[in-house]
């Protein structure tokens, strides 16, 4: 058996998220069928770094898979590519060590979501945007309010809702809030890194920053929301159509890693 | 009777063009639909810098109507965009002289062409940009190869068909071809402003810089190419998909115009 490691760009507008379902058309079950064909095999499992809801997109989603094909590597990224629909991309093929898996050996996710925010919506970003119409955001006070989540804390505010999880604490190493440069100054995009993700943190992180750009709530007021670990004090959870998965980075692999998210 | 402009951004993926068709969805056709609809009256004609093909998009076309209505012309905007299809969006509407007309009285237009020059395609701009995977093209000399056509010329080397037109001389004001920087490095836009284009000039002119960019042709070739008068002498069509209507100037409307194209 070897395992190979995917990474993976895909609009999500027309499936049901990653994960495989009954009925739905998925990601996760789109490259497992264009895989379990190309290399021949009954069935494929593909272990994604994450789940991404319905509607939500990649530019670096990572994946991984193991088989007994010994086709080379460097037909996988082109074979699946033609097979695939146009919405999904793959962007590299590598082989990896056997027990490398794309969920548990994740140590840390880059995310971003966009906001087109201007009173007129852009016809070509209408499915990977966010439309906030009703006023001109302030960026620079919601980027003072994200720098507050900086670093180790329990997010369970900004989490959708209470599952079995041993643990809602996270470190975010990277946070920002910018608004791009001209011509493209009506896009705002905030990214966020952290080692996990609870469910729904970051469209939830930026209903909240929603509230203190639109001159709501003091920059300060995301420091309290924090701190209070009521999901009912958060901002609104924003639609999935805005956010994309970016990058996911793995560690030394053959160390026992954390198994979380 | 008033005349009002409007300035118009569409997605054109799911239109059979601008112009008003049998049985087929149009953009034409789809506006004027909500115009009659919002100023109650049986039918209004729009009229259009001039049509795009289908598939071809456009952030900047402009059209013009006349109408009886009385409504403020701030409600235009508005109301169109909330009644519009999500892939059409009215970016303004301006009140304009009663014999203003948009195809009659436009004096240049400009055109962008967008390449995706990588191996692998972008999944969000599949339908905004024409894929260019058969390796890296050569932007410095398609640019030199593109301002062989600046200035006045007969273009109809670049004409799809040569149909019942007075005169296929056109003055080109502005060319240029670039890649764009990083992290956008993997896009090329091609941008031409002329008082006028004929029918496919822009796509014809993209086949044939690619010929060059590609290291077939050396970019003199494309002084030749216009010189020649030859259809068969150009590059290929390139696809729909990549167009863009982005800007139309009017003159001053009181003077009589040209009214080819």
């Amino acid at each position: 058996m070897r395992t190979i490691k995917l990474t993976l760009a895909y609009d999500g507008t027309a499936y049901a998220g990653w994960q495989r379902q009954l009925n739905l058309p998925t990601i996760q079950q789109t490259i497992e069928d264009a895989l379990a064909e190309l290399c021949g095999e009954q069935r494929i499992v593909l272990f994604g770094s994450g789940r991404t809801d319905a509607g939500v997109h990649a530019r670096g989603q990572v994946a991984s898979f193991s088989t007994t094909c010994s086709l080379p590597v460097s037909v996988f990224q082109r074979a699946l590519n033609v097979g695939l629909p146009r919405d999904i991309a793959v962007l590299s093929a590598e082989e990896e060590a056997p027990h490398f898996h794309a969920q548990k050996h994740a140590i840390r996710k880059r995310y971003r979501y966009e906001i087109h925010n201007s009173r007129t919506a852009d016809v070509f970003r209408r499915k990977a945007a966010w439309h906030y119409c009703w006023g001109k955001l302030d960026v620079e006070a919601m980027q003072e309010a994200a720098r507050h989540w900086l670093g180790k804390h329990d997010f369970r505010t900004f989490e959708s809702r209470w599952p079995q999880r041993r643990s809602s604490v996270r470190t975010v190493f990277e946070i920002e809030c910018r608004r791009l440069a001209a011509p493209d100054h009506k896009r705002i995009a905030f990214e966020v890194e952290a080692d996990g993700f609870l469910y729904n943190m970051v469209r939830t992180m930026v209903g909240t920053l929603v509230e203190v750009g639109r001159g709501r709530k003091p920059a300060e007021w995301a420091a309290k929301v924090l701190a209070v670990g009521d999901r009912r004090e958060a901002g609104m959870k924003v639609p999935a159509h805005g956010l994309f998965l970016m990058h996911v980075t793995y560690g030394e692999i053959f160390v026992p890693q954390r198994v979380e998210e």
